[in-house]
């Protein structure tokens, strides 16, 4: 491993973190909230880590795998750290780990709180929450589409024609180019988003954070009862088209901008998403309408499909206390909580596209069965899969089954019961946000010991970047010097 | 599908189990409990339509893919109506779905009961009760190491050497050469137990009642607290030996016998599964030890090892309400549940061998991201595992999710809450018997609706017969003539 190497461009992520800090703090100095140094002082010490590091590192022609695995874990995890410092300094979260729990949750867009009391904090504070969503979103676009398929991780090996080349090719080139055509989509999106929720009688200052929040797959809210303290509604639909959007293939997207509208309905994932998530509207808004939990019909189709949609993109905002609803609704949300969103967009967990592969070699296996000597091959967007992507969905599968395991354990045996371990577990390693049971939509994680936090932080980073890419750096080889 | 020659089959087995029912008939009359006409009726019911059956049938030459699919299925289903019979004939089980119930639960070596009051049934009854998990376990033993090779199924490839050939070979000569070895094993290894138990003080009707349902893991007992109900810790340090070795492969049982006892230490599975019990009994017991939920520490380490045993290969028996113990051991024992016995053993569940697979896929996943050129073979017992495999692994994991997560969606849709709802699926699905909250270890299944019980009976099917051999025969091509 080239260790200075990786050192540079961590100073670097330190450095572009700095300069976003002076929005929260202008958005501070707007609102006389008193909060504007805590940023400030953040951005200096930033800044000032940052240049640090750069000078210590030594730029490297090549960037390989191994430093890219490097680069991308701790630099999730430095910018983390830092992210967490102005909610410290100010006091308006007064405990280190919970001020990082909050930054570390905004990143990965898990949108998990430890804050009881929201609307109770700065405006500084709040949007600082929102843009680190943001962000982290925006990381996550170029990781997935750019960055990851070239280190061989993720879902997204099965769009690679689009992005050739040999493994060690150098990284730079490309990943600025398309970084910046979907970066392109992504603010484009948020901005029509932010400007429908203003529309829509949001405050600007509101349509702005929940915009970040939605774009990301967040979930943080300025409100304490996230979006279902909007009576209007138009804000519900709005979101709720606006968390599909975030959780599909943003090439999908980029391809819709340039006319190409056939894009989606050609891509096997896009059909495959949204067909889960119209199973389990019907599953959950059923139920809603015969047990009469809403008055009237809309409202039951309205809060049904958007806690569907807000889990299954793992965005995690609420609009209803799911927990009250039949237990059906409990059953259904768990399994999407693990589903999550659509490879190359801002959603978490399992991905849907690794679920389509594994119905495929389910399907073909059955089929095997009566025709033993046929060659099988699994068919993705028209192209035959490569036989060792199944090794590798398999793979990735068996690590999130065991993380989940594991972290269920370990709080269970700490004294949690069953279901807020699931809850929490699920919620953080899949980069949702709200859980069950003691971490339900209406909770929040204060009530975490403070090793636990670290924990459930190592889930949502694990989680945000598709285990392989942190797993791996726990390898001896890893770090040995190439 | 020569469909005559699958009706010949079905007749013969229904022969087969009409000749078993004497057994029950005699001790009926041997206990003077008036409930041998019972049995007698039904034996008479069995070989007439068995007659019946084998007269319109055609014996076939070879017995092809197809044909071994449909005789495996519905020869369960087959056997498994007939053995209600008796229960419902006598009154014992008045209910016809319930009767029908606790068969199936027993020939697939399940377990769950709708039985409340155990101990007032006839003598005649607990012994069918227990010797259809002991019949039910021979025809697993054959299946896992005979049949389901040939057909392709079952985690058994991996031992294929053993049982070589193309696949339309017929299978009549190898199959009863393998089964006359490994029942001998079964027998004697009931007989062993039987013995064990009635010089450990249970009465010799418990001790064969307990030996079969022990060997099959099955987990009906002839007493309301199931094994709980016997004092003597020497009772249950018997069982725990005998559900262990139950859920061992049985070929490494007949090595072992011929002298080569070093045949479990170069297993592979075997030594997964020591270690998975290990881990398990560790997690469950230390927080029994440290909370003193027990006055000893062996009673909170038999307790413990017991459970753990008896969950993980599937047998279902109890000493203790685990729902009374720390949350911790309600997760691990959730994931047992699912985990379940080796394959050629009599356990159900995923099977110890699949889990094994996977692991080894994710190690060499993580290696191949740091050694991209790398050709990565994963090895099983000395042997390369044919990359196909990982493809069978990936579909049998996913059906088995699918039907798990279709089980609690359908159950909380009923009106279930989710802990009940997880753990019927869970126990019926992977042959176990007792689940968590309203089917825990002390309740038992009576409350569950009429359709909710043969969705049940279903799942238990599907559970033990490795999913494909049943969900082939829902596609259409199956039933083709060919």
């Amino acid at each position: 491993m080239n260790k200075r190497a990786v050192i540079r461009v961590l100073g670097f992520l330190l450095g572009v973190t700095s300069i976003g800090l002076l929005a929260p703090a202008l958005v501070s100095a707007l609102y006389r909230d008193g909060d504007g140094w805590s940023f400030l002082a953040t951005a200096a010490i930033g800044a000032a880590l940052g240049g640090l590091l750069w000078r210590l590192g030594s730029s490297a022609r090549e960037i390989h795998v191994r430093e890219g695995f490097a680069v991308v874990t701790l630099g999730w995890l430095t910018v983390g750290l830092l992210g967490g410092l102005p909610a410290w300094f100010s006091g308006q979260i007064p405990c280190f780990t919970d001020a990082v729990f909050e930054s570390i949750s905004g990143f990965t867009t898990t949108g998990a709180s430890i804050l009881a009391d929201i609307e109770s904090r700065s405006h500084g504070l709040l949007f600082w929450r929102s843009l680190t969503h943001w962000f982290g979103g925006m990381g996550i676009v170029l990781l997935a589409l750019a960055i990851l398929p070239l280190l061989g991780v993720g879902g997204m090996q099965l769009f690679r024609a689009e992005v050739p080349g040999p493994l060690h090719e150098r990284l730079t080139p490309r990943i600025s180019q398309t970084a910046k055509l979907l970066w392109g989509v992504y603010v484009l999106l948020t901005v029509l988003e932010a400007a429908a929720l203003r529309l829509a009688g949001m405050s600007l200052f509101d349509a702005i954070c929940h915009a970040f929040a939605t774009m990301a797959t967040g979930g943080f809210s300025t409100r304490n009862a996230s979006v279902g303290a909007y009576a209007n509604p138009a804000i519900h639909w709005i979101i709720i088209v606006f968390m599909f959007l975030a959780g599909t293939n943003f090439t999908l997207h980029y391809l819709a901008l340039r006319g190409k509208l056939r894009a989606y309905k050609r891509d096997d994932e896009f059909r495959f998403y949204l067909s889960v998530i119209a199973i389990a509207f019907v599953l959950i808004s059923l139920p809603l309408v015969l047990q009469q939990v809403y008055p009237t019909l809309e409202q039951a189709a309205r809060h049904g499909l958007f806690q569907t949609v807000s889990i299954m993109t793992t965005t995690g905002f609420v609009t209803a206390d799911y927990l009250l609803w039949p237990p059906v609704a409990h059953a259904v949300l768990l399994v999407l909580m693990a589903v999550g969103g659509c490879a190359g967009s801002t959603g978490g967990g399992i991905k849907v596209v690794r679920l389509l592969i594994l119905f495929k070699a389910a399907k073909s296996e059955l089929q095997k069965l009566l025709h033993p000597r046929a060659v099988t091959t699994l068919w993705f967007n028209g192209r035959a899969v490569p036989a060792q992507l199944a090794t590798n969905v398999l793979g990735f599968l068996l690590l999130f089954m065991l993380i989940y395991i594991a972290g269920i354990v370990v709080l269970t045996l700490s004294g949690h019961d069953l279901l807020s371990a699931v809850g929490a577990t699920a919620a953080t390693l899949g980069n949702i946000g709200p859980g069950l049971g003691s971490v339900g939509p209406v909770e929040n994680y204060a009530h975490f010991l403070g090793w636990e936090k670290w924990l459930l932080m190592f889930f949502m980073v694990v989680g945000r970047l598709e285990l392989y890419t942190v797993l791996v750096l726990f390898l001896p080889e890893a770090w040995r010097r190439t």
